[in-house]
């Protein structure tokens, strides 16, 4: 049984719900706001989830702001967060390198600022963030030494990066193919719809050109990959059973949730509609069927009835 | 029976092949030359199929340059080409919109001016190609009034385009929001690999940026896309059996050699090795079948001996 609708439940059973989990994984866009506008009730949702002592993450793959920028955004909405409970995909980028890229190596970043920071934080030398943009009458594909490669390149990250151009697609593309050069993607998350006829490009567009003109897959860090959920699971020594990941995309939050035996809550403020997640309950296709959660609700601030009685 | 050396059939199955076909349909990059390099013997060879009576076309999946730049370069190299036997991707894409483009709407473009001049020929207008970069600062997320979207647009057309750039993937993912508006790629050829450590990003590479972040799949013009092959078929009255195509490239060449009925020969002078269509005729993968030729040569200019005994 899926889909359930928590506000429908009695009293009892939504007590039973909330003593079934002891950690609360949750998204931040689309769950806790749009934007910089605070979804109505998020902030005391999670704020007496943890005065019931649940254990807290807010996980997000959201690579252009690091852990430091992002306390200070639920700080100021409300929410009552620390650092350490902040999981972000530029963070994570950078403890995936500190483990496995050679300490003499550097990364090249096809993102933004949020990635060279937390890098910085954890010493691996970086370059590539902001603009490089093409010359008109510039001929990079018969003039390639213009591109000045750094021979010390030992990986390079893909990230959200609003200044991506040709040159750097070419550069990504040159540094793999040293096959020994890692390829960390710090998400896939195709677009962000912001209503009727417009849509910003996510990191999966990004990604998707890096990878299809280098030819490799990279390693994916953010939700929906096994990753991030074993990287918390081992850390913190959660139980997969007694934990909770809330979102707001099938594709991304709740397969994450599914991909690594937690229980998951799908909100409706967000990129998922409630006739997409029906269309994929009744899908035959294993994926889609990873994409539906256990739970839903319109908003998560429907939650604060049942909270506080 | 696949993949066999034409070099080593005697000479009386040699005329046999060459009896076998009327037209000849030519890919060009690797085929004929490399870059500005011709490959040794293949303007004789394609001048002596001509004086054979064969009907000759070179097609190419180069979005960049008009009929009108590729007949200077053959006719530079040494090919006794006419402009009616270039059928390229800019070309066809703007008779793909000529037919199905509704007169009073335009075309956005990201890609170059081959698409432009085409277009433009063919008296639709356009707009788009050159540079459209990010100012550092701006926030077209949260700002998208700055992108200054033209409703009259009807199709997005996707090709070659080294100034590819954040405001041009979110344009076009705009425009896309509307169903009825056409989404045109002109080809998928992932990169252009030019020696050792050094790759160049296809169009594939920018058609996968695009319709990630727009999340539609786009009509392919070029190879392997049928619709090139059935153009032919249809506009010039060709028997599929009589017909052969050659080129350097098992997915895209090759493949619409097969996807049409077709005869193929691989020339080993660009993209697909040896080794990599001996794997594939052993895969069971039927995507990967396709990709193997009838017949193989090192090189276009070895079918010079038994041409001209």
């Amino acid at each position: 049984m899926k889909l359930i609708n928590l506000s429908e439940l009695s009293g009892d059973k939504q007590k039973d719900f909330l003593n079934s989990f002891d950690t609360v994984l949750t998204d931040c866009d689309g769950v806790l706001w749009l934007e910089n506008e605070l979804i109505s009730g998020a902030d005391q949702v999670m704020n007496s989830l943890k005065s019931l002592g649940k254990k807290i993450f807010y996980v997000t793959n959201n690579s252009t702001k690091t852990r430091e920028q992002l306390i200070v955004k639920l700080k100021h909405l409300g929410f009552n967060a620390e650092p350490n409970e902040i999981i972000g995909t530029a963070y994570l980028a950078a403890q995936y390198l500190k483990k496995h890229l050679d300490p003499k190596k550097k990364a090249y970043i096809v993102g933004s600022s949020g990635i060279a920071d937390e890098l910085n934080l954890a010493g691996i030398e970086n370059f590539g963030v902001g603009p490089d943009v093409m010359i008109p009458g510039r001929d990079l594909k018969t003039d390639h030494e213009k591109l000045n490669l750094d021979p010390h390149v030992g990986a390079v990250v893909v990230g959200f990066d609003s200044h991506i151009s040709f040159p750097k697609l070419m550069k990504a593309a040159c540094y793999l193919t040293n096959p020994n050069t890692l390829f960390v993607a710090t998400n896939t998350d195709e677009s962000f719809p912001m209503g009727p006829h417009v849509t910003v490009p996510g990191t999966g567009s990004m990604v998707a050109a890096v990878k299809t003109g280098a030819q490799r897959e990279p390693v994916v860090i953010g939700k929906p990959s096994k990753l991030i959920g074993s990287y918390l699971i081992e850390k913190y020594n959660l139980n997969p059973e007694r934990t909770l990941m809330i979102g707001d995309r099938g594709n991304t939050d709740i397969r994450l949730g599914y991909n690594n035996g937690f229980q998951t809550l799908l909100v409706l403020t967000g990129d998922t509609t409630m006739e997409k997640a029906i269309a994929w309950s009744k899908s035959e296709d294993e994926e889609y069927k990873s994409r539906v959660a256990d739970y839903y609700l319109s908003s998560l601030g429907d939650m604060l009835p049942f909270l506080s009685s």
